[in-house]
């Protein structure tokens, strides 16, 4: 088994640009976090796009359905902004795909003090692995079908449902 | 759902005590840890011990049995050290309950720069969650059989077989 | 000798908040900074202002300079944000106090990784403690007098001159 | 003005060995932390050698000595492990260099969660820079002359007199 992990941008992988105190995307956290975490199973990481989900278009949606399409590995996670991290799903929950496939994202950056990215990508690496073909959704140490889950975003979770 | 944590101990719960420069065990890490990944499944802590899996005997073995045996929850995570872990698991292993059974670790501890603790602590989140009843080891991403796993001490990593 | 250190906000007490994805202000993290560099000499902490140093008014700056004139102690950190915080030492150097006051700040928010607000805070603390009654820009590991510095913005650092 | 920054050992430097378990030296963390810190500053590292300070014979206090004389830089922090950072101190204080050394430490390594080590290396950074030629020790966010101070053990700071 290979795991795919396709990075799309999102809180998780924000950082912190000292020049112009914004929040910005650089290189992607993710393979180091692979690394820190001491994982063996075989993986392939790929940047696919680094933007906040509120700025996600369709054709962005359809750029992750086609690297789903395309990708080798039936097991494949994708770390992606929280805030329309349920439409992505459906789109890729539509599509049908002989593939695991689970979103996750983060509610604090990576590289930000008490951040949950870590726990979450840890959490998503098993429902990948675990999880039999379909699309869901890894946030808040729960799986969530695609069509069965909505972000609460005045208590900043994910709801069944 | 209710996820039941077990703490027992091990590189993941250890300590820096400034005043003997040695590492130590206080206060569990994981309520926090918990806290900061934003769980929303409801989940049990128990503190059962706290001790390098070096220096567990056989009756401490029987204590973790003893705490799954009684656990009300059938979906128990246990954090414990990885140099004895396949030991312990070989034990609840043996006992056949029915409940599904997570071991996990951490080789750099929670508190320490670079730590897999989080990761770690994730991926047996979502092995208890989605893994059918019997005995597991989740370490380096994987899964492994509670009889088909061995650590790798050389490398710092579980093998299967 | 008492240190009193005076939180105005600035990048160094930004944190990240969750539901909104934004940098805010909320509780000051200088007490507990100073808690864990396990300082003995006695301080008295004043979180005055939490705000964005382009935010600054007159009136904020006249704050400050109250609030350096009220203190018992004469020997002061002022923590605030970068973007002006040459602008509030002149307001402090023309008022001619018979006090050491040191302005610092941090490129990097305390709780983000790679701040380097903890080094500066030291640096401060250790400038406050040692420099003849004046007021005084410590940053970039330099001691500035504050009408012979200004804050190279493209660069991220401070210069004399 | 340049300042030269010399590497002993000591807590500061310590890091986790995922292999054994045990704290151990490796890679200097300081000049990472000095980049961190964004210093303007000009420097010199020296890794001088990497030891425990309870393990520091009288040779190596004269190999530090010798490095202090050699240095072409009249300003000088030494980063030293605290148990014995008094006895360093006693060597470089009676051979009266012209040059102004500051010796520091920590209570709990760079690499570990509130670790005061990047306080101290800024507080230390700023008394190498003001203080006046002599020895020097800087912990606690206090100076203290090279022979009129104690580390108190039980409580795991350093004390005048």
């Amino acid at each position: 088994m290979i795991l795919r992990i396709i990075a799309t941008g999102g809180t998780f992988d924000k950082q912190y640009d000292p020049l112009t105190g914004q929040l910005v995307f650089g290189e992607s956290a993710i393979p180091s976090a692979l690394a820190r975490a001491r994982i063996t199973v075989p993986w392939q990481f790929e940047a696919l796009m680094a933007i906040d989900s509120l700025d996600m278009l369709d054709s962005h949606r359809q750029q992750i359905l086609a690297a789903c399409e395309r990708s080798a590995e039936t097991r494949i996670v994708i770390v992606h902004g929280t805030d329309t991290l349920r439409e992505t799903a459906e789109v890729l929950g539509q599509a049908q795909l002989p593939k695991t496939i689970v979103l996750t994202g983060a509610m604090v950056p990576y590289r930000i003090d008490q951040s949950d990215a870590l726990f979450n990508l840890g959490f998503a690496c098993a429902a990948a692995t675990l999880c039999a073909p379909g699309v869901h959704v890894a946030m808040n140490a729960q799986v969530f079908a695609w069509n069965a889950v909505r972000k609460n975003r005045g208590a900043g979770i994910f709801e069944g449902g």
